[in-house]
């Protein structure tokens, strides 16, 4: 199909294409003259896949373009490939890593890891996540709301569960590393609305009793 | 305190502070002379605050001075306050709320918080929010996915219990507004964070099982 075809199937301006061309989220079609090119439906689902983690997921175009190049490479559903494509998810940091307030933050992350009995790797970008919000909580004379720690990871571990059969459950490749990057990204956009939709329930069920 | 001393006190450079003055999130000091104001504990707080909402919690520059805004106006613990804090927390819309598909997935999230026994308004943008990401798993043909709903729903719940009776212990109304804006905002970055190492430790259980 022409990019005027590309644009109506994927609800996708012109301009928006051509631009995701040129930042390399979407592959190049095959050039039929000097100004035309011809696309296929694997053009339409990446096209549904870029909105989505930019719309839903608020990704960056940076950060999409390492998600879907991780993607892309991704072809055996071992360890290192899932691993990565889960890494490159992430952003970069932030925070200042060598401010003891920061470290010792970190380091009640790393217990909290151990003490669940979570394999994990001791340079994980998660743990700095994790760190920078905790930090932050300490920071902001928030920490009583850390006693819900306990429960944060119970409840990711329950999570994790069910998903990560869910995509193995697909046996093929390809398919599990996009259970992966759409799980994980899109996962994250649900369980956030989800969550507030949680507080508000329970919200209005205590303070009316 | 001099704007010199809040930035060394706050970690916050003196350009930065100029900007969240010009933009609204910190409020003005009292002014001293034409080109001088002075400064309390309670701008070292907020620049903490704002940091925290920007740096941690990934919030735009207009969405955190709506989140301040909030919090601001909030004096009672009603929740006509913790409510309109919660929403104020949120974006826009991005998407087109007109297309069958995208109704069709809003309401089976509706259908999901009614099986729960959930107190929801009918119009909750968080309503919005799950859609977007249901939706976009039924365009991505990531349906399976789908499976872990009940399991949001259920882990939310939990979660949700914990932190608002947190919340609720604290008793000053202050306290409280500032406990639901940290910890929507933080503790949804730490839930998100927790969730990627519970992904780790699964998939590395599940793949050498």
């Amino acid at each position: 199909m022409r990019i005027a075809e590309l644009s109506s199937r994927s609800g996708t301006s012109i301009p928006s294409i051509k631009y995701y061309l040129r930042e390399g989220l979407l592959p190049a079609g095959t050039a039929t003259s000097r100004n035309q090119a011809e696309y296929g439906e694997e053009h339409v689902q990446r096209l549904r896949l870029i909105r989505a983690l930019l719309d839903v997921g608020g990704l960056s175009i940076a950060a999409a373009r390492e998600v879907l190049a991780a993607a892309d490479t991704a072809e055996l559903p071992d360890l290192a490939k899932l691993g990565a494509a889960q890494y490159a998810l992430d952003g970069v940091a932030r925070r200042d890593r060598t401010d003891p307030a920061w470290i010792a933050a970190r380091d009640e992350v790393v217990a909290a890891v151990r003490e669940r009995g979570w394999s994990c790797e001791e340079s994980s970008p998660y743990l700095d996540r994790a760190a920078d919000a905790v930090h932050a909580m300490h920071q902001l004379g928030q920490d009583d709301l850390l006693s819900a720690m306990p429960t944060y990871f119970e409840t990711a571990e329950r999570l994790a569960t069910v998903e990560v059969d869910t995509v193995i459950r697909r046996g093929e490749a390809s398919r599990m590393v996009e259970g992966v990057v759409t799980g994980t990204i899109l996962g994250e956009a649900l369980l956030a609305a989800i969550r507030r939709l949680a507080h508000q329930h329970v919200s209005i069920t205590r303070l009316t009793a």
